[in-house]
């Protein structure tokens, strides 16, 4: 790749769409998230899967390489994990197939495709692109800070892997029912993957990371909303930098608190309790108030996937009437999801 | 390099000293920086310099590569930089000379030095080492937050680039001055050069920004202070990640602000206006707080390059009545700077 013209070079990556899901020759639904995850939210942008012995299925069409190309496939997406991040070796004759069908491959594997010289001799040869959609695009630049045009909603959260890409997602997909034009802006693997592109934050650089943000979300029209998908959170002891250089770059007019009730402890931390969610309210307003003086709260997402419906519906009605905000579960959506998408909007 | 073992994986960079100084053709002493840091402040690990037509000097001994190798030098270190931050066509025969004599190549000018085909061939053939102090180490890990021994001073500023380097390297000497068992930890390429070793914090992948400054102050002794050269600015647009990410990691017990006084708008920035040294000292003591709540401020090193010397006493006299902190110049000097030096440690 490194000798070849690089498409996103100074800007946000951009995936080749539509894709082919790889389900490889996965037994463990767990293991296929990534496309469940791409049928659930990018089903338009999936022609069909590919599987080598795999018993999980997303019910996209089957399809061959070929058959996929066919129907419109510029890539093929590997669309599963296993625990090491691995790309096994009984996966590299259909990858190639791929490849010389005419496919891309996007992977978000830890593994790098590059670095696997039957995948990187049949790409050079063939004039396709190995897409690791962890590894940040080159050109990147620091941070201005100044002001961009359009509107931006940042989703941060009390902590790590509580829903803040959910949330970003399915408040785009709101804001677009309402007939406003939106963008939702992936920074992590899987949300680039859903969106077809995007900054994968927590790879960047740390000098670069408010000016990748910056680029991630450019100038746009006056009305126009980018929904941007939170990372880490600033009370980690790990993710802050992160968290931190996302908000200053995305400079949001809105942010959402996602939080999980009943969580504690910071994730992958020993002791380090969570921050309260009026906590986590004040310090991204009070940092976010650098690069946008106008930040406000829209509300607040709890995850409450540990809840039974009644305990869910009254424990989010109190939550709204004690901080004053909307408050819903993303997922249970409702007449509470109405109300924080109309206290973003407003 | 990366074919050999990596001597510094999972640990901070070291450097090989004591050093040549290479001047190149310099004929700017303001190219010529990074060699009179080293003389200033490392010169018991410089053995002396050697030029191609510099008409800058250290006033250190003229030598070859082969006559400092016999004097005991361990690498050559390129003491200079131009505007491009480029290696020069003509300073490549004598690199290798450097090489053929048993010198390792230090380098943190922006061209990698492993690029240069001559240099790398050079390198491998005779088991050499190229070092570019701006590549972080591999092996860094994500940060736990978890407390650490020993004593942490961190330098921060209202802004970049106003004396934060200055300023530990100074305290880390009056430390050692009253016989305080310390280590000045370099976090940017020079400091990095003068300490034989440290973490480009700047450069690090934003999610091992925390986990990269614990690597770089490990447990010590109860007794033991690390003095930590600060980066950033938490309210710089672009660098506040940086800052957020060594700030946690540090998990200082004490910071000290540096604040240059006249300086109104924020450094590459256009109208961010810098914030007062109370804003600095809230807001570090505010984040630090998550990894060390017993964190506090031991005073304000001002840099009054720009002030003569009465208009400076009678500023740093009436800041610190002001703030009620100590407050010192520490390239001035003087009874004020013993007395921030008191309130660090006290």
């Amino acid at each position: 790749m490194n000798a070849h013209f690089d498409p996103t070079h100074g800007s946000a990556l951009r995936l080749p769409q539509p894709y082919l899901l790889f389900l490889a020759d996965t037994v463990d639904a767990g293991f296929a998230k990534t496309a469940f995850g791409l049928r659930d939210w990018a089903g338009d942008k999936c022609v069909g899967e590919f599987a080598i012995g795999a018993t999980v299925s997303t019910g996209l069409p089957v399809m061959t390489p070929a058959q996929a190309r066919a129907a419109g496939a510029r890539a093929l997406v590997i669309g599963v994990a296993n625990s090491g991040g691995v790309i096994g070796d009984t996966w590299i004759a259909p990858l190639v197939e791929a490849l010389e069908a005419g496919l891309d491959i996007v992977s978000g594997m830890h593994a790098r495709l590059s670095e696997i010289p039957e995948l990187a001799e049949a790409a050079a040869r063939l004039g396709r692109r190995l897409i690791d959609v962890r590894v940040p695009p080159t050109g990147l630049r620091v941070g201005t800070g100044a002001k961009r045009t359009g509107k931006r909603l940042l989703t941060v959260g009390t902590d790590c892997a509580l829903g803040k890409k959910y949330t970003a997602l399915a408040l785009s997909s709101a804001f677009a029912a309402r007939g406003v034009d939106v963008d939702f802006r992936a920074t992590g693997q899987t949300g680039i993957m859903i969106a077809g592109g995007g900054m994968p934050m927590d790879a960047v650089v740390s000098d670069f990371e408010a000016g990748a943000a910056e680029m991630l979300s450019p100038d746009a029209d006056p009305d126009h909303w980018d929904v941007i998908e939170g990372q880490g959170s600033l009370f980690h002891p790990a993710y802050a930098a992160v968290s931190l250089g996302l908000l200053h770059g995305s400079q949001p007019d809105v942010i959402v608190v996602c939080h999980e009730p009943g969580r504690t402890v910071m994730l992958g931390t020993e002791g380090f309790a969570t921050p309260t969610i009026e906590e986590a309210i004040a310090l991204n307003l009070e940092l976010g108030a650098r690069t946008n003086p106008a930040i406000r709260c829209g509300g607040v997402a709890l995850n409450t996937s540990q809840l039974d419906p009644d305990e869910a519906a009254r424990l989010i009605a109190a939550e709204s009437e004690r901080l004053g905000l909307p408050v819903a579960d993303p997922i249970r959506g409702g007449a509470a999801f109405d109300a924080l998408v109309e206290g973003c909007l407003k």
